[in-house]
């Protein structure tokens, strides 16, 4: 088992730093706390500034675009104007990398703001967006494609771990294609089509640099892609998250609709609906382009890059493994127990593995980081406190985490103890849901032998399992002197029987 | 305001303790860390050993049920028995005051679990049930009257704060009550009349004592009443707990359900199905004796009070005000912005409290405590933090609060940013519902204008309220530096309009 300290902290000079990007749609600040070298979100501001609709044909950002952009800076600078030099980081991208007037319209803010702002370059976007991305999913090894559509540019990266390979930065997105095709509001088949012919050229220029570097998972980012993810997930129209059929639904619905303002889609925020449709025919570019069989939704882009960027401390091992350490100092978890637990669990699995195909490093994963999980309610409250933990590890930051892990772990700490067939509202493909049934039988029966909290008492069985059978057992004598644990197992196997799984032991 | 610090702990021998009741219905363990004085309950264990069943006519326990007790005592000795001498106590109740071979039984029991067993009189129940009730309700100065009802007596007690003034117990409860008129398991008319009327006859014999003392608000505990309070609340009867309206419902469901086995009421659990017919019986009668308009519930009860009797430190103020430090300690709330925000909410009340009719106690408390406790869900995530603190006041064990008021705290805390029209599940009264819903416009207001988390910015304002009307008057030029505080006030107007409240400020 890995080492469960936390790692130290580096010295780092701010208690409270800041990031804001001033997007060509929306202006964004997140406010954060770092203690022990851990960022903590305390404040997260948006408005919708659409400084990419005030540029002009003349490349200049008029007045009233200018205005609204420095209206929303001045609310900012009301939360952060006590920050010191360096704890704030502005960077503004395409629209004002696009605007001849740009300069004038940085000395305004300045006045507003009281930090530099920094314009950068589409590459250090592309960067900065990996940066974020990198320290919100983790995906080992794999190598991954990142895709953020913006308001004025299309950020594609590919990288491992930590390190971005290729990055590069498009001049289209989903405002500047409203303008283009969606201009009053209408979506038709024909009007679609063009969106996304014209994203197919843009893409030309870096399909087969990017093809031929290759990538094992595909990840999105940014405002589109998060409204495609959520409408998915939430009309139940698959279990795969956004894949080429889930997109020709959207598309359909959008054409369906007519019209960007009769859009009525569960999922999808009203300041979304003008500029959906357009962000939807890049992504539909994207997916042809390069082939995209399924994509994941990363929670973490720019805003967080540039958070992770100014604290410079991106070169760790698996976040994950860091996350799962602060939750259980943070919860105060009897580490003693939960140890036990997870050591026990992980012996049933080296047992049967094979027989129910876990032979996997991620279930292994899984099953251990559920173990040292599975108290984490307690500090709520002991009574349904399977219940709560599961709240809290489905709702909760999690860094490295992605959204169907931290279900999964829900999953398994929601069912360690009391009935066997309770479940959250997520859906698992079957076969996941087969391989987290048979994790949660593990951490049960581990759970259910550490009951009485005995340190240092290891149970010692074998394990026999059989598609839907499994048998324990134990060192003879051992459950003699162990009532609790006998009537324990045989409360289990009624459980346990109620979703077809039979358990015996001797 | 009170102070915030967190109350030292008395030095207290043991880290962890337990308390086992021996109950006629069933045997029940609770295991307890002490942390800074803190109880924190981790373990609770419990079977349905009915004892009381197996008493012959000679007044004898059989060996069967002896039996039963022994295997439960073994299960309970399994997590326990590495607990030094005092830090374990077990008491038993009515079936072993009853039982003439109870010594014999006592001596086996010893065996088994190596702490001695007491039997407690009636009266001693009854005084340590109020202790679990006291530490477990705040009621500040309201004499209390509280039953509890078990499976072979039921106990009551008038008290104040965390002295009882009257304690009785009488020999009735819920399993020699279903032995004696519900024995097949046939519930009609006849034999629950029959029922009631042997409670009432029971009951002469204190009635005038107690209705002379007198009491303020009536408590229930124990299974029966818990699994009453649950069906009503679950089902949706009614908004006031228990009634002697929906003591009726009750009442009439079980007689149509005719038999024990077909009650299928949402709430009740199968295991208290065979008693709970003689239980309402009991509830029943004390209603119509003692002239009950509404009964309230209370999760602890003898276990609890066992466990505090054991701590001796049952001697404190407003048990409340420290399960809130508490809370704010465990969450890590920056201390510095609640005081703050709850403050200027104070600040507010005092200018509304007349016009809005919020003059009383309890509102000013209840703003306090949501003002201290608005920030707890910002530890599971920024995201919806308010949606995560309600979860977190709604679900954990907080000593001194009632539910009602703790779903009135949740309510407040859910509503203090964003919509203002979401609510919980649970229903208040209509008049409950219209202080809450002012209450959460003076947090909602006094957050907004300490959004900026600037310690020592107090904002000077006049309100002047009016049913559904408020005017918010700063002091001259004190908005004009704050954009953010403006176009909150702007957002705030619109959310409270579609409540029919409306906001304006100058």
């Amino acid at each position: 088992m890995q080492s469960l300290l936390l790692q130290q902290s580096h010295d780092f000079p701010f208690e409270k730093i800041a990031a804001i990007d001033l997007g060509s749609n929306s202006f964004h600040m997140v406010v954060a706390q770092v203690t022990h070298g851990q960022l903590r979100i305390t404040g997260q501001f948006g408005d919708k500034v659409q400084l990419a609709a005030g540029l002009q044909s003349d490349d200049r950002l008029d007045d009233a675009s200018q205005q609204r952009g420095l209206d929303c800076l001045a609310q900012f600078a009301q939360v952060i104007d006590d920050l010191p030099p360096g704890a704030v980081r502005i960077v503004g991208t395409n629209a004002l990398r696009a605007a001849k007037n740009r300069y004038d319209f940085i000395l305004k803010a300045m006045d507003v703001i009281s930090h530099p702002v920094e314009i950068i370059a589409g590459r250090e976007e592309a960067r900065l967006i990996y940066v974020g991305v990198s320290k919100t999913m983790d995906h080992g090894d794999q190598k991954r494609l990142v895709v953020d559509i913006g308001g004025g540019s299309t950020e594609f990266i590919i990288g491992r771990a930590l390190d971005p390979i290729l990055t590069e930065s498009l001049h289209m997105g989903c405002v500047s294609f409203r303008q283009r095709f969606f201009a009053d509001g209408t979506i038709t088949k024909s009007n679609f089509q063009k969106a996304v012919t014209a994203a197919r050229l843009e893409l030309l220029s870096i399909q087969e640099d990017y093809l031929d570097e290759q990538w094992d998972v595909s990840i999105g980012s940014s405002g589109t892609i998060k409204a495609a993810f959520n409408i998915i997930k939430e009309n139940g129209w698959g279990k795969k998250g956004i894949t080429p059929k889930t997109l020709k639904q959207l598309q359909k619905e959008l054409i369906a609709a007519g019209h960007a303002d009769n859009i009525d889609l569960v999922g999808l925020k009203p300041e979304r609906k003008s500029t959906f449709a357009a962000g939807l025919a890049i992504l539909t570019a994207v997916f042809e382009c390069f082939e995209i069989e399924q994509m994941d939704f990363s929670t973490g882009a720019l805003r967080e890059g540039v958070l992770y960027d100014m604290m410079g401390r991106y070169a760790e091992s698996d976040i994950r493994e860091r996350t799962v350490n602060y939750f259980v100092n943070q919860y105060h978890v009897d580490l003693e127990q939960v140890k036990l637990v997870t050591q026990t669990a992980l012996s049933a699995l080296s047992q049967v593995s094979n027989a129910w195909q876990l032979n996997n490093l991620s279930s292994e994963d899984m099953l251990r980081w559920a173990g040292l999980l599975h108290e984490v309610g307690i500090g709520i409250s002991h009574s349904r406190y399977h219940k709560h933990g599961a709240y809290i590890i489905g709702e909760s930051d999690m860094p490295g985490f992605s959204q169907q892990e931290q279900q999964a772990l829900a999953n398994l700490v929601l069912r360690h103890r009391r009935k066997f067939t309770q479940s959250l509202e997520f859906k698992f493909t079957k076969r996941d849901q087969q391989d987290l049934d048979r994790l949660a039988i593990l951490l049960r029966l581990s759970h259910l032998l550490h009951e009485d909290r005995k340190e240092g008492d290891i149970p010692i069985f074998n394990l026999v399992a059989k598609d839907k059978t499994l048998h324990a057992e134990f060192l003879e004598g051992w459950l003699e002197g162990r009532p609790l644990t006998v009537a324990n197992l045989q409360r289990e196997a009624d459980y346990l029987s109620s979703a077809g799984y039979k358990l015996t032991f001797s």
